[in-house]
């Protein structure tokens, strides 16, 4: 048995930069038509030039693959001159509120602030992607920022607004209230809660932020994936570390996806019975809410059991070590 | 300024064996006049011969300091001639539910086949200590388990029961409905939420179970502790994991705090301006509710800072790094 899709897409991708990017690129470019790339690099990318810099490097690391980076800007207060000269070289803009995760110390810590930037992007029609987390407990950060998300969504009705690796079954039901908002779900979201994080000997490399959540939580987001829900797009939120910084005291937060990305969401969704419904997930949800037409790219996967390796260069994936039944043909 | 404490007791403490043994007792046995031994060993202390053994090995390991270990057994289904052979040299019985922390696979996995021996521990006054967590998601396993306890505290009325290293405002509010339930809290729990655990960077050495809860349940810890509860008593719950076992995919739980219990414990009650109520907490409340009188011995504090190493012979503690106010002379 084999299944093929088409211009599979990963609309929230972590590729780092020199070595990192070389390292982790190929796995992306390899099954994808094309991914979002965030902008959290230790310099973030907020101009002209950086952003250039970046995608180059990007398209360079990619090597032979058809593949396209969608880039994205770290947001920040850009005048409508910076963004007339960047919109047609972007996907969206994204907005980390300070602190809150990997190279995020120079994001917004003044929502009141954000109004005349968010307004020139909703004329101009650049959707915001936004890391949705306030600083409180780490479990209420989530359901706590949708008060941002609701004053944002009312204020500007025709911004387009990703919520990013949305985790909750509150996030999930506020979707639904806003037009004009979407979201991205993760892999390991769909398949892991807080227990296998912490339930048991604790796991490193299922640390991430936000953090995975509870039973009822992952039900409320497989039934919104598995179900056909048309405003959930798959983001990967791949994000590799070296173990070194993984398996130490002060790990960073971060799950590495990629290399085993679309042959597990294969996995899930025929597991589930509705491989009928991944097409909208992985690709065609993506090309309606951000009207965008990826590359020309299939692929196809046969029902062919492999092995994960443990290591991936120094960088352990999800699912290191363990068995996929899906393989890219 | 200095303080002076009588008969400080850990009501909660894991020595481990060999090697570990000998590096981590000394940091007990130097502060503390006695200490709960808790009986989890990789071949768990079930037996007349392994007490004896181990409760010999920990008085080597203890050097000249006058220390008196509390002798634990891992709960199993007793008959009478045995607990009346065990029972003069036990303070209880310790009761871990299979599989809910550090080598508690061989525990409890029915607890309607527990009930003779019970029986026979009320009839001969052993206290029964317990690891108080259900197998459900790992926040909700504390409150779960209060069920279980109260079924026990029903059912055995004259048991003394201990609910060890309560972590919740459930658990604290629970303690009040039954005279023959006590708890002991350990120091961590005082100090930190899952925050520190996994709200910024991981950090494996304040991993333990039960994982640290929320800010509201740390308050009810504090406010009940820092407030003089009489049925609270101090157990570190110290738990000593070679660095490589916590640095690493499936780190271990455990927190390492015996050598900075005492010092850290005299700074919070002095930084919440409540001293006085330091001793019952840290020796009287366990002396009146066990009803034993350990060795006399004192310790002086004085208002000296220490830095805290980062490593104890391949274990790395609670605080390391950090200054504590607060030496003993």
């Amino acid at each position: 048995m084999t299944i093929t899709i088409d211009a599979p897409l990963d609309m929230h991708l972590h590729l780092r930069e020199g070595d990192m990017l070389r390292l982790v690129a190929p796995f992306s470019a390899r099954h994808c038509a094309g991914a979002v790339i965030m902008p959290n690099l230790v310099d973030p990318i907020d101009s002209f030039e950086k952003l250039f810099r970046y995608r180059s490097e990007i398209l360079a690391a990619c090597q032979d693959h058809c593949f396209e980076p969608y880039m994205t800007l770290f947001f920040r207060a850009y005048r409508r001159k910076e963004l007339e000269l960047l919109k047609d070289h972007i996907i969206g803009i994204k907005l980390y509120p300070a602190g809150i995760t990997t190279q995020s110390e120079n994001g917004v810590k003044d929502f009141d602030a954000i109004e005349e930037t968010l307004s020139l992007m909703q004329q101009m029609k650049i959707p915001l992607l936004v890391h949705g987390e306030s600083n409180g407990f780490v479990l209420d950060r989530e359901r706590e920022f949708l008060v941002t998300y609701r004053e944002i969504a009312e204020s500007f009705p025709s911004l387009h607004i990703i919520m990013e690796h949305i985790t909750t079954a509150d996030a999930v039901a506020f979707l639904d209230e806003f037009e004009n908002v979407s979201a991205t779900i993760t892999l390991h979201h769909l398949m892991i809660t807080l227990d296998n994080v912490i339930g048991d000997l604790m796991q490193p490399d299922l640390f991430c932020k936000p953090v995975a959540k509870t039973p009822r939580d992952r039900e409320a987001l497989r039934q919104a994936v598995f179900g056909g829900h048309k405003k959930i797009m798959f983001g990967s939120d791949s994000a590799p570390h070296p173990r070194h910084k993984k398996e130490c005291i002060g790990c960073a937060a971060g799950v590495f996806s990629a290399p085993v990305a679309v042959e597990l969401l294969v996995q899930l969704f025929d597991e589930e019975g509705c491989l009928e419904n991944l097409p909208d997930f992985i690709s065609a949800n993506a090309r309606q809410r951000y009207g965008i037409t990826p590359p020309q790219k299939q692929i196809t996967l046969s029902r062919t059991p492999w092995q994960v390796p443990d290591d991936h260069g120094g960088v352990r994936s999800f699912y290191a070590g363990k068995t996929i039944n899906w393989s890219v043909v």
